[in-house]
């Protein structure tokens, strides 16, 4: 039985050799499964460290999850298709250079890192482990493609967080600056909000340099705030269900939302809720992915693409989840807690998002239908949850005596 | 003996307490120097990095220099000022913890990172080292400033190399973009041409979201090339020398020119020569560095100095060393050689640097006297010149099939 493709991207019979870096995460799994299904030749690297840092913190994913050995051979079973797996860490060069010696990738989508801001804020030990961990791992890829496989497409997952909320319009990485008479198309100013954004900032320079002085071709997704929890290959079978975390430090936003709405848990909105941020569907993910590896880079070429569908303020998600709450006769209410991050709570928020849509990206838009199916899956494992860990613990700006 | 002290920055009375991160360095000795002789109270941090790069790669200073605990020996001896030594690494926190426990600086002046571009290029492991130990050694600067010292200034050594060449006028630090009817003053954007430029980026947009985000004071002097072999205070005896070096890692551009200059060995100027940089006498790197502690950065207030005096194209500046070598008889040529690097030889280079010269900085401008000076040193010590390790051996693009 093989999912159904009914966008197949890629001429016939042009097949790919595709490497997926975090193949165990929440995005990372359902587009292993997805270029599988196209019948691209698909491997795996995870080190399962969101894993180890929910057993650690006492936290879980709402689905149950299997690790990566069990979920390729439930995929196997079920389409017939073979996806290899290597269980190792991207900071270890043995491994990188092993995985691209014996896979030779065409294209590498990389959502390798460690992805959460709260966790890069718990201390200096989180902050540091986050950003040579994104680095390092992320440094290694680079010397990989250049010195083994120079004609690979890098996919590589960056985040619109590394533009802030600055007071002009965001264009997709780069802008025209005029100035005193002259002008150049330089990359977009940054100004990230955590010291996870800060390393995906990073990354983007190192890729940058990586395609002016190596010759590379990356594409750079700086991807907004991901919502759901199924896709058309998740849902043939709960072996193949991808992780849905709510907690205060893996959870997003609207996720977050609907989770506490089915629970009974007031809908907690950080201050006054103004803080706008882009927003897509899971599905649409792995359509911009899939459009990025079939339209490659070319040599040389570093791109950003602004990855989301919507932009949404966080009190407009909470109002939306009450809204489709209340017409399944739940009661939702919404309850403004104090900020833990240091971000303007009201500001201009406008960001081009045209390069996706113009390789042919047709969006999944949010609406009440959409998170009445997200109740109803989070409804069949809300024994899972664990109440303790939702609200913020750690604050951006530590509070002590100056 | 203690060296004039011509121009006092500080209100009479007004001492403070200094801490010199890689006050083993070429410009981190001079300043810890002049900020005792001015009467402050020091405390240099190194490594001894440099040293050892040295030894594993068969190179060494022109001058020789003594260990920091016979500097701050002969220093005592010399002028009765206490120099306070830690033999550490950046990157160990117990190291940082420790001197800012038992210190307590007021100003923190970090040169204290791996500072060459050669070196960040000469491989993987190169690259990997240069990015971890800058980005890491500065986040743990950072954290120690916000929960030890939360009140003192940061005084970060930042470079212009981190804007690359950009084909508008470059601003200090920050440039206001207007777009689309909207305006807004944000980072400049940035171009570097090196893994070592890169991590400085990566600093700088670390220490503005400390800045941002703590409340933290930076200033982060974005330096150009820096030439000269003496100060006042190196001046006063051979114990106090500070490093100079020539050799293809380590050594800068108009220094190593004077060199070749004195041992008859042609001037090699890489590809066209017509990069163009910004550079300054070692002089006015310690009154800059002096002008930045004696008038601090507001909490929370991240500013860049764009720390240069003078523009050159790399050919002027041979041709300045040939001229001022014709004049005493030396009979020097220039011998363009295939550029290692990958970078623009011909190009738009204009910079503002005007924050310094606000803040009371009269230059010392090149000139052929200053370069003669310079000849006369190097002759003193011109028998310990290693000659196999002048030209450049690292390529920016590796020669490779693909």
């Amino acid at each position: 039985m093989t999912p159904k493709t009914p966008e197949p991207n890629l001429p016939e019979g042009s097949f790919m050799r595709i490497l997926i870096l975090g193949g165990d995460g929440y995005l990372g799994w359902p587009t292993a499964m997805r270029f599988s299904a196209r019948g691209h030749e698909v491997h795996v690297v995870d080190n399962e460290l969101r894993r180890r840092a929910h057993e650690q913190a006492g936290t879980d994913s709402l689905t149950p999850t299997r690790r990566l050995p069990e979920r390729v051979a439930a995929w196997r079973e079920l389409t017939g298709n073979e996806i290899g797996v290597t269980l190792g860490d991207l900071t270890d060069w043995d491994v990188v250079e092993a995985v691209f010696d014996s896979f030779g990738p065409d294209a590498v989508v990389h959502y390798g890192e460690m992805p959460s801001a709260p966790y890069s804020m718990k201390d200096r030990e989180h902050a540091v482990f986050t950003q040579s961990n994104n680095v390092v791992g992320t440094l290694h890829v680079l010397y990989a493609i250049r010195d083994l496989a120079p004609d690979a497409h890098l996919v590589k997952l960056g985040t619109m967080g590394e533009y802030g909320t600055p007071n002009i319009d965001i264009e997709e990485g780069f802008i025209e600056v005029r100035h005193n008479g002259r002008s150049d198309y330089l990359p977009f100013p940054k100004l990230p909000g955590s010291i996870y954004h800060l390393s995906k900032v990073h990354d983007s320079h190192n890729l940058h340099f990586a395609c002016r002085v190596w010759g590379l071709r990356a594409t750079d997704l700086h991807q907004g705030v991901v919502y759901g929890i199924r896709t058309e290959e998740t849902a043939l079978d709960d072996r193949l269900l991808t992780r849905f975390d709510y907690d205060d430090v893996f959870g997003t936003a609207l996720n977050r939302f609907c989770l506490q709405a089915v629970i009974g848990h007031p809908l907690t909105v950080y201050g006054a809720g103004g803080q706008t941020r882009g927003y897509l569907n899971i599905e649409d993910t792995l359509r911009c992915v899939e459009l990025a590896v079939a339209n490659p880079a070319q040599a040389g070429e570093y791109r950003v693409f602004n990855q989301f569908t919507q932009l949404y303020s966080v009190l407009q998600l909470a109002e939306l989840v009450q809204k489709a709450g209340a017409e399944i006769g739940m009661d939702v209410t919404v309850h403004p807690i104090d900020n833990p991050r240091v971000e303007a709570e009201q500001h201009y928020y406008n960001a081009a998002h045209t390069k996706l849509l113009d390789l042919g990206l047709r969006p999944h838009l949010l609406d009440e239908t959409l998170i009445e199916s997200m109740f109803s899956t989070i409804e069949r494992f809300k024994d899972r949850v664990i109440v303790d860990h939702i609200l913020p613990k750690d604050r951006w700006r530590p509070i002590r005596p100056r």
